[in-house]
């Protein structure tokens, strides 16, 4: 930092105190960060000549973000989840550690733990949504392209509407959300719909400041995916879809190459009489490659607040 | 900013996007206050190695703090409001404006626009609390010491126990707020009671934040003002009293040099019988002191949002 007024006597002195780093109490890192973090934002004040009616105006944006709990949903809009993914990235290849693994990408908010869990396959639908049928499967393996037995594979998305269940209180207890556990030959298949992209609540204050950015908050259609088993590296990932209009313009930052699906459409009766499906549908298959864990705190996702964990 | 991870191609370019820097829409000078926040925040992630949980547990912290509308409190508590004091007093200074006003210091959260209004002289309290009665008066001046007719003397404080009206809804619509018009001679008048300090919701997320950066959350007895008058600079003021276990401790920041009074025992019948009171009490006399506006806008205060205004 090299602004004269922040860098003033009576100013570190503020900020030093704000900070509590003349307290003996309290925690030394937080202290840290909250120092650094309140110079920035002195300094950012200073540097653009910030307004006080500015300042104000972003800390009743604070009131409306929290009031309507969407500080989740903007750290993804502003490419912070990502980032995380990206130096997660980077950490994992300065420890040398295998490679090959499936990219991780965004968790997002939507997340509501202990879907019901089942044997190698699932209907993840309750029959209510008139979306497109749609047949998902794949095969987890190791990075040596073994078969990995008792991989949870930990699915959600969207309706046709763009609507999670849990939030959009108008589906079913756990629509569109299993939990898939492999057997011996590491397969999992779900029959569902096929999901919709969404957009950001439109009168929400995620939206409102992306309107201000000249930016649109709107996701590609895509699949959620926590993968897990034991003595290998937790994966939380998601697939998006060939074709699809936001594909590489989410405003989560969450499409990744090594993730995307492609779709087709099936019509042989065979296969639509194995499946037990009513008529053509889509197939996506997606296989996953999971990484050893160096640790046993490697094999569970990270911990953030959940719903119903 | 030195941080090489931070700098690398893709972050960079994630950060251009996120803060809309590639948009032709939305407000310039919005994207580069955002974008810098970002950079900010991602390079005090890098630096720190913040923790995948410890990023969600303050986007969590974030929910919980907009949820209960602290962040206004927060900011007071971090020294942010303070220091916009201290860079407002810097601007004056390189205007060379002419100097001698009374010292600005903090709102706080807790005013509440359209308070009864009366002609020299008011009684705030509704007579309900147990506290000592004060008599609080002065005179309202230019710099050259002139009174200043029809100043708005606007005044609100809490009561003993430390509470707000209209925050605390157990006291009556404006109690402890009051206008005060002043005529020729500048003076104003109040009949109220002596507020004391207060401290933080203990269970609030402000609160929270103090105890790990091991800092208190308790404020020094004060009374705040808004003092203002056609043709002079808006003041926004508060007055803390000798002999307060908090007076420089106070943990907003708000305490000055020039914003300190002494409260006096009075026990004068002659003063107790034209005051209209009941026997002995305490008085306070504070002046004020405004400077010349150089602009209409200097007249009122700044915008933010607040009750009933």
């Amino acid at each position: 930092m090299t602004n004269s007024f922040v860098q003033q006597d009576e100013v570190q002195a503020l900020l030093r105190e704000s900070a509590g780093l003349n307290s003996p109490e309290g925690n030394e890192r937080f202290k840290a960060i909250t120092h650094r973090l309140l110079e920035n934002i002195c300094g950012l004040i200073d540097d653009y000549n910030v307004t006080q009616e500015e300042f104000w105006h972003a800390i009743n944006y604070l009131h409306e973000l929290g009031g309507r709990q969407e500080a989740a949903l903007l750290a993804a809009g502003l490419g912070l989840e990502h980032f995380l993914d990206l130096r997660q990235d980077a950490i994992d290849a300065a420890q040398q550690r295998e490679t090959g693994g499936t990219p991780r990408t965004i968790e997002g908010p939507l997340y509501v733990a202990n879907a019901p869990l089942a044997q190698g396959h699932a209907r993840m639908d309750d029959g209510k949504d008139p979306g497109e049928t749609l047949w998902l499967h794949g095969v987890v393996t190791d990075t040596k392209g073994q078969p990995v037995a008792n991989a949870i594979v930990d699915i959600w998305h969207a309706n046709t509407l763009g609507n999670y269940s849990f939030f959009d209180q108008s589906q079913s207890e756990y629509n569109l959300r299993r939990r898939i556990q492999t057997g011996a030959d590491g397969r999992y298949s779900v029959r569902t719909i096929m999901p919709s992209g969404y957009g950001c609540p439109p009168d929400g204050p995620t939206q409102k400041l992306l309107d201000l950015l000249g930016r649109h908050g709107n996701r590609p259609a895509h699949i959620h995916f926590f993968v897990s088993a034991p003595g290998h590296k937790h994966l939380t990932s998601q697939i998006n879809f060939n074709g699809d209009e936001y594909l590489w313009d989410d405003f989560a930052f969450a499409t990744r190459d090594g993730l995307i699906a492609d779709p087709i459409k099936v019509n042989d009766e065979q296969k639509i009489r194995e499946r037990d499906l009513e008529g053509p549908h889509t197939e996506i298959r997606f296989d996953f490659t999971l990484c050893k864990a160096l640790s046993v705190d490697e094999e569970g996702r990270i911990t953030r607040s959940r719903a119903k964990e």
